[in-house]
């Protein structure tokens, strides 16, 4: 069918190939998903190399059917037609991705691949050998092969914002970088003053061992309690808690530790809060972008608002205590408050990215988002990383690491060529105190509801007006029209200082 | 590359090329099996409609990669070339699924497949209501299109022998015909002396009722003791037991029923004949026919041979029943040679397929492989099916069903479009049988093995004469290979005479 003739809509239609063609890519792309899931969760030890080959293949496929000269042929004339504003959504969408990954040559793909599929045993040993020597050389190709690869995606563009983007399309990095500036900025002097405060919480509401099988019961009680659909997901157990899925069969994933049942709550919630999002979105648009979530910013948005504007919630433990108490007899004597305070502890000498607390975890994020840039760029050396992050958690935290493995080794994410993706961690919370302000300026206070256990109003509105969606709209649109505004960090600092502030009894905030 | 720059061998060369295409294949169809184990045991219940979809795009991509025009030049290509025998094995295989593959119309395998997806609900209702009538349209619409189907395939060949073909395709029609022929004619008599004997044998040994977790970790005792590699499986409950997997990665389920004890366990160990089977195969072919299994006679011979010549004989319960014990006081009081007697009860009312015992069996793939043969040829319609189905019942096992329910209804497969499948129950069961007398044949008698919990030899034996072989020789050359004659039914007939000869004290067995 020659462009003239294309037909944009209906049965046998230029759409309706289209269509076909990215079903297809999509339904190979949530098979490898699957395969994901089974090998982090169900797979037998010794099955690795063989699942290695399937992934290896499907990606292939799926990467072949995106670039194929057919597809660029279809998004030619679907681009020249009148489309209605949902094609021109997936046209958007798939164009896109059809561009990235067609200016990138196959063989610097598989190079990416190679090499990081090595850096993952060189960075487990570097960690556990507190080495960072061994890893420094995988660290420097990693980053010289990460900068071709944006070279060849936008060679006019900061190689760092063309990577960036592979994570969050549509917030530029400079919204990123004054987002986490601002962060910066005003995190730092609120945790001084709460180390410096004089307020002391109750921290030791869920200490004592817990059971593994207790623990899972209870998780399945708070995905209970916020009213996951079990005919569409379940729960698991995985050595990194994940969820992955389509809105058919969104999962979760969550491990118990026997000395911290708090976190395995808060862990749980937050996956739930991925699965959700997954979940919200329409069933008829499976296999489009239409049916497909937003980028890392606003799914990390939809975790981070169930973890903590509902999860460490004072009216959340009002409602959930009891229910914890029915599983665990260690916490008959525990109060909703002290649980809230257990919950919203801050930290002043963590140095962990992943066991951080709610404020102290942006400035985690604010310290790996300047070295990376500064990596990328050229501007910092492989072998200074070391130093110079030292450096920065002393200036932002106050606490200098005394290893590498509890410093710059510690996260996997470099090891993956992953350069960029931290910075959504931060914007994802930022973006859900962003929307919790507004689903509350529309329908009022959740805090009733919550203390009853009632989600279906909050939900109703996070599923009207983000997951339904979604790739409808790009992520500043989307957030514009959920909110009325653009995006903004003030939601964010107005609900740390204010919930900070009490909780501490700040006298400034 | 053109024909006369062929290289056979070697990187680079037209079969290292074969190699990668085929293995891309194979890679497709194993991710496919991870999907399917996910959907009968994992997955949630509302996954259905994009798991088909999933599963429809990878079996086309599969078959596309397969009958793509390159596939026929280099399969064309290498059958001029000098190949090596593991080489011209692999391409025998190829080029058998190529021709049969590209033989078919797509519009046709996707006219079967739309029909059997809504034969399945069909079938399903009418066995519940016990209304022929409602499957009748169903299963006469299916037996043309596979008629059709396989008139593409061989419009010279009987349509039946190609349907076989498709299950096993090395063990002609004649063979399978005769050996059928002679498991009438000499399993009804002794079934009828069986019946007609004065024995009473001990059938209640496993009469009560057992909790489900404890049967689960017995058949977790059952595969310890035969000797399953938990790093490359597991085991999970699911409606219709089966396995799956590859060498990597053979998982095998089961299911649970308070009142069946015993067919549990049998059923664990059917199932772990299969998988073993699956582990057995070369890890360095993984992804070509080397490294798959040959087909499903076979494939039933080895679950077949665990299940009846080892699962079902006396030192199997003499080592095997002291570990039952622990887990079932019930058991305290039981003999081996009550649970031997148990294990192997000819039933003289039995109707039902899966829960006939190891000699009436038999009787029901012949009464299935008669009637499709001549639905297939046109010689019997559709309608009067159920007639013809309840006088053979009556003719070979001497009794009617009073339902089509429990008669012509009972089984799966015809919903499916499988006509051809049933002989190969019986023909792995009659292999088992010449297979196991060939072991003992080069080892010595297993008894005393088994009696100890010692499977190596025989295990060994099977990994040596049949599970290397991958799919290197065509199932006659494997069986003469591995037993130093012809496929043969005089072992399993031998091996049934005298087993339940003696157990019923036949005068003339």
């Amino acid at each position: 069918m020659s462009a003239d003739q294309a037909q944009p809509d209906g049965e046998g239609s230029t759409y309706d190939e289209f269509e076909t063609r990215i079903e297809r890519i999509a339904n190979v792309a949530n098979a490898g998903g699957v395969l994901r899931w089974d090998q982090e969760v169900v797979m037998p030890e010794a099955g690795t190399p063989a699942r290695a080959k399937q992934l290896s293949t499907l990606s292939s496929i799926s990467h072949e059917l995106l670039t194929a000269d057919e597809t660029g042929q279809l998004l030619e004339e679907l681009e020249k037609s009148d489309l209605d504003g949902e094609q021109a959504a997936a046209v958007r969408e798939i164009r896109r991705r059809y561009d990235r990954e067609t200016s990138v040559p196959q063989e610097l793909v598989e190079e990416i691949s190679e090499t990081t599929a090595n850096a993952h045993p060189t960075w487990t040993k570097a960690k556990e050998e507190d080495d960072f020597e061994t890893f420094a050389p995988t660290l420097e190709k990693l980053v010289e092969l990460k900068r071709e690869y944006a070279n060849h995606i936008d060679p006019d563009a900061d190689p760092y914002a063309v990577l960036f983007a592979e994570y969050e399309p549509y917030l530029d990095l400079e919204t990123a970088e004054r987002v986490l500036e601002r962060l910066r900025d005003e995190l730092v002097p609120l945790i001084d003053a709460i180390q410096d405060s004089d307020t002391e919480i109750e921290t030791d509401a869920f200490s004592g061992e817990f059971d593994d099988d207790d623990q899972e019961a209870l998780a399945r009680d708070v995905l209970d309690s916020l009213g996951y659909d079990w005919s569409r997901g379940r729960l698991d157990t995985a050595p990194h808690p994940f969820s992955s899925g389509t809105q058919y069969d969104a999962r979760v994933t969550t491990r118990f530790e026997e000395d911290d049942l708090l976190g395995s709550i808060t862990s749980v919630i937050h996956e739930f809060g991925h699965a959700n999002y997954t979940l919200g979105l329409p069933d008829e648009h499976y296999g489009t972008p239409l049916g497909e979530s937003r980028d890392l910013t606003v799914h990390e948005s939809q975790s981070r608002l169930w973890e903590n504007h509902v999860g460490r919630s004072r009216p959340f433990w009002e409602h959930f205590l009891p229910i914890a108490r029915e599983r665990f007899d260690e916490l008959a004597d525990v109060s909703p408050e002290a649980a809230y305070e257990a919950a919203n502890q801050v930290y002043d000498d963590n140095l962990i990215r992943v066991e951080a607390d709610e404020l102290t975890y942006h400035l985690h994020i604010v310290i790996r988002f300047e070295i990376e840039r500064e990596l990328i760029s050229g501007d910092l050396a492989v072998e200074d990383v070391p130093e110079v992050w030292n450096d920065k958690y002393e200036e932002y935290l106050g606490v200098r690491p005394e290893t590498d493995a509890e410093g710059c080794l510690q996260d996997i994410h470099w090891s993956h060529g992953s350069f960029g993706y931290f910075p959504t961690y931060s914007l994802g919370s930022v973006l859900a105190a962003q929307l919790y302000a507004a689903a509350e300026d529309d329908i009022g206070s959740f805090d009733d509801q919550v203390r009853e256990g009632e989600f279906d109003d909050l939900n109703g509105w996070l599923r009207e007006n983000i997951h339904q969606h979604g790739k409808r709209y790009t992520t500043p649109d989307l957030i514009e029209d959920a909110t009325g505004e653009a995006f903004t960090a003030d939601y964010f600092l107005e609900y740390a200082t204010s919930k900070y502030g009490e909780l501490y009894e700040l006298d400034d905030y």
